[in-house]
């Protein structure tokens, strides 16, 4: 936990200042644990803080108690520029999907479509990852690591040709738009800082017919090379090479 | 599995034609269950295979029994071209290493130093993790993923200054070398298919003085951004950045 994130449901009392938001907040659960036991600190020790969607900045402890910490927070600092590629991803595994979520988080991508797809099994669909909940927790885990307060959005597509179809084509249209696919060229593809999107299969790839609908949609094949990589190694690998 | 790797002690008897080198193997353990089960592969049937720091190529399936899938193997395409970048590694905890030995393998990286940091608790290099046996079986992992075989070699620095002091000069001597630390520049370093060192952090960074110590060794800065990555994040991208 690089930084901590304040819900509105923390936040005791607020007011502003020329410097920015000043905050009374009461952090509890897992992010109190972490204070006293892993980060080991209490009243008048200092912590980094963030908004959830709003600024960031520091925080002193005030007082400590069993259950909660209490801060003072002021935040003067905007969070880290968006990551400006939207991801397509073919469902993960429950476990991978955990990781790759924190990890696109962490990265700082801001829209996350997971689609289905021909060699995804159709009971990811009913994980208990899926929830709500599950997912907003792991979105804060990867802005706490990565150190930032917007969160992602994540989009569920439980039909392909639909999505493919129907979706995508004005979801891309105009903009760059790339599908992780074996092919001799564009290799050297870049989003240079424009809106963009990035579509990655799930383990053994989209089909030929899948690819050539997202081409239809406007998406270019984007070669990895020889090496075959697992989701969650590709999507870090594809995110630093476009940006 | 993306390929079978085959161990010398697999191979029943080996003759050479015209194409390449022709095999007789035996395959046993994880990878005949692997084949039974996942891939639910019998005789006639075919698959891809590569001789461990050999070639690569096709192998029939000629026979199965309960505990071993007899293959015949004609070896005739070089494994892809490794990855031109060593890592210098702050050895993560047990857990992660796993994976990013894993990751760092299937992405092509063939030599990986594993060094101690001020912020690496003394405990890991006690791991179980740690043995020759283990760290074999995750570096096989990630060459089957990444359908390779020529193993990385990995190399245990317990202290950090004689390794900075006396090793690392004679290393990069006259090559590109970068450690991944918050830096105004270099954000654009390529190694551009050269022999190139990259060194990467605990979680919590190097200190100053070891970020000194790795820069009077050769090693310029190399800024992330502003975002904090794990280390298992961190090295698929700046693996992926660099090249």
């Amino acid at each position: 936990m690089n930084l901590a994130l304040i819900q509105d449901t923390d936040i005791v009392s607020r007011s502003s200042d020329a410097s920015g938001d000043v905050l009374l907040a009461s952090l509890t659960g897992r992010q109190h644990e972490h204070i006293v036991n892993i980060q080991k600190l209490g009243p008048g020790r200092e912590l980094q803080v963030g908004l959830i969607n709003g600024n960031m900045g520091r925080a002193t402890i005030s007082a400590q108690d069993e259950s909660s910490t209490h801060i003072e927070v002021c935040l003067t600092l905007a969070p880290p520029k968006p990551n400006p590629i939207t991801l397509v991803l073919a469902l993960p595994r429950p476990l991978m999907l955990k990781r790759v979520l924190q990890t696109a988080t962490s990265l700082g991508v801001k829209d996350i479509h997971l689609i289905h797809s021909n060699k995804v099994e159709k009971s990811y669909w009913q994980s208990p990852q899926l929830n709500d909940e599950e997912l907003h927790e792991q979105l804060l885990l990867g802005l706490e690591q990565g150190v930032d307060t917007v969160l992602p959005h994540i989009h569920k597509h439980q039909r392909f040709r639909p999505f493919a179809e129907d979706i995508l084509p004005g979801l891309v249209d105009g903009k760059k738009a790339f599908v992780a696919h074996p092919s001799p060229d564009a290799d050297t593809a870049q989003c240079q800082q424009e809106e963009c999107y990035l579509a990655i299969g799930p383990e053994g790839g989209f089909t030929e017919y899948e690819v050539e609908k997202l081409q239809d949609a406007g998406m270019q094949p984007l070669s990895l090379g020889p090496r075959i990589l697992r989701v969650e190694t590709a999507v870090p690998v594809l995110l630093a090479k476009l940006s």
